[in-house]
């Protein structure tokens, strides 16, 4: 930690609303350059590569293959289909000569026209490709830290199928997908499978909600089971499309995730089409289905937090455990804390090491606020005993364990 | 194959004026978007995270630590160094607030105010940080493929340091980094350490040159030793600062990187200031020190690449050899062949399999132009013998190799 970039602060900083922003920048896990536009220090970063592997696995899992699209889109992609003029959010630039580009808030644009030369039979499909990738949204108001970017990473999935019975089984593979991602980061017994608006070609799409009081969405939980409806589409004497229910509860709610039947609302416009085991024409059906990596990483925050600083889920921390030294002066116990890391690090454990020379008190505040699972407490009094004290962050119980055992098992 | 997303293209785009950018199209790694804009696919994105890795490693090694900045920068951080105006291939654009922002083409305008929030003593240095990102600039020419991007990815690595001595220390660790990162990509033998022009603040900056037909820029290469200078310094009479030599030989070279003493010319005007041990303020002394990933990338391909296609050195090659069934069609040979691809594959192996029902002279065609280093074939003959033909895609010679025995040692 001594020479780990970035240092806890004990104060919030003064623009910042957001719980998830405030603890992060705390933390030292993340910096604001402006409004809905974060750096991301070393901590910050660990945690988002964490998130980034589980969701990469998952995508893999379900034979999806990663492209990489740019980020400058020619005017004309958009123009194709309409968006140039309605998406409000658009970031516009123009080069030197003139010549007119979009920021990618999204990446139907780019993709369809890609598939496009790729596919051209039924041989050729289904197709899923995705990307985690930078976006970029004029949003009006940015307030809420890392819950709503100007520019914020995110995992996009285009599907392309030759019908609709391949569309809505690829569909479902993605809904479990979904849900283990949610599981594995520490979000499955927040996070609810709710119906929203379908947009022109189908009658719902679905959204991945984490019940929050930091949520800017508003769902409605079914009583009878575990899905919602949005606010959006919720009608009096609404029934719920899962369980046929009609109790529900009022709850904010933070969007981690959305899928999305596009059908052909692209693959029209660019004429991607292919020829069918029937020889004819046909446009391939699309699904379209994101995550938001920072935003991921922002609900986690307000989820698993308290008074004291971030409680990170095993699966995302950007460390296993945080090794203290509780007496750095003393010479014995440094050395014997040395010996632990060095131990600890060559049995492949992940540990931060807070080797400063400052009072023990800060660095307990510092432990609670960086929110390591594990904390590991050496003292002249432990180290007499041949022992670590070992707490979890999400525990008060104090544990005391040899140090020639298994300390993280 | 028959799955993988992209196919290899018999013709040249017609568009693409580029060696690199034509056989990586062609062999399906990138699509261009637009001028400058390319598309990495699942091919291309293996190759990219190749050297993405190898420089990562080194960075680490250097004891550099990893972050991740925003692209979109508030133009008041461009006006207080005075590159709002003096940069000419900024990209600039404006919100619906009429706030302007830059696309970060390089990242000293968030570095420094972010360092300067942490690095308040001496004791906070030296601090390196580095991130592998994408950087925008507005090329007025874009014609060399990935040589010459309008967007494109990058590592960049800022370090700060107390004194000049520790920035000079430091400075060299860094060149020893880079030379290890060219020689573990395949361009150790053609890269040539080169003076260039040093700006306000240094008599020279250092460049890698990798000698190249294709390069844009010119180089003179001292026949002493091998070292080289830029034609932008070179004087009459100019005297190898290397050794001393005199004679030289004029060549293109492809700049693959580059390192730069900044000194205070960015920690001056955002007065990042630090407490010395000798109590008094100092401005910390920086270095910047940059290689284009997906430059990198173009320059192997231009290097190492015939008429038949391109030659991946091992380190970086998107698989380890190319399993072709020479008779898919005979059901033993194709059962075989997957067999061979399964025992590989579970030896840890990174095999593409060409299982695609196309004739073997196709097979072979997009073997040679998409460049794994080993070819393996499968055929009725190699099969009744129990072995599998073994070919480098560096020579002529085939060897054959026991199905049984270590086939890719």
């Amino acid at each position: 930690m001594s020479a780990l970039f970035g240092k806890s602060r004990r104060e919030a900083p003064k623009d910042e609303l957001a719980r998830n922003a405030t603890l992060l920048i705390r933390g030292g896990f993340v910096d604001k350059l402006s409004a809905g536009i974060y750096s991301y220090l070393p901590l910050g970063l660990a945690v988002l590569r964490n998130i980034e592997t589980i969701v990469r696995e998952e995508m893999n899992s379900l034979g999806a293959q990663e492209v990489l699209l740019p980020s400058l889109h020619p005017k004309e992609n958009w123009v194709t289909t309409g968006r140039w003029e309605s998406v409000d959010d658009l970031y516009k630039l123009k080069d030197a000569s003139e010549r007119e580009f979009a920021l990618g808030g999204t990446h139907e644009e780019v993709i369809v026209p890609l598939a496009k030369q790729f596919i051209s039979s039924y041989r050729d499909l289904p197709k899923a490709l995705y990307q985690i990738q930078n976006k970029f949204r004029m949003e009006l108001r940015a307030k809420s830290g890392l819950l709503r970017g100007r520019e914020f990473l995110m995992k996009d999935l285009y599907s392309f199928h030759a019908d609709e019975a391949d569309l809505d089984s690829f569909y479902e593979r993605v809904r479990r997908a979904y849900e283990t991602i949610f599981k594995r980061v520490g979000l499955g017994a927040h996070t609810h499978f709710t119906y929203a608006s379908g947009g022109t070609f189908s009658e719902f799409s679905h959204e991945f909600q984490a019940l929050c009081e930091a949520g800017e969405d508003i769902i409605y939980l079914c009583k009878g089971c575990s899905e919602a409806i949005n606010k959006e589409i919720f009608k009096t004497g609404q029934v719920c499309p899962g369980c046929g229910g009609k109790e529900f509860e009022e709850k904010k709610a933070i969007e981690v995730g959305n899928i999305f039947k596009l059908k052909t609302k692209f693959t029209e416009p660019f004429e991607l089409t292919f020829a069918g085991s029937d020889g004819a024409k046909h446009y391939p059906l699309m699904g379209c289905f994101g995550i938001g990596i920072g935003r991921l990483l922002g609900t986690i925050v307000e989820i698993h937090s308290n008074d004291k600083g971030i409680l990170w889920p095993e699966s995302v921390a950007p460390y296993q455990a945080h090794l203290i030294s509780a007496s750095p002066e003393n010479k014995e116990v440094s050395h014997a804390t040395d010996q632990l890391y060095e131990k600890l690090k060559s049995g492949g454990s992940r540990i931060l090491y807070d080797d400063r020379d400052i009072r023990i008190g800060e660095k307990f505040n510092d432990a609670d606020l960086i929110g390591i699972p594990v904390r590991l407490v050496l003292s002249e009094k432990t180290l007499l005993a041949g022992e670590v004290e070992k707490k979890l962050r999400s525990g008060d119980m104090v544990e005391m364990v040899k140090l020639n055992g298994a300390i993280l098992a």
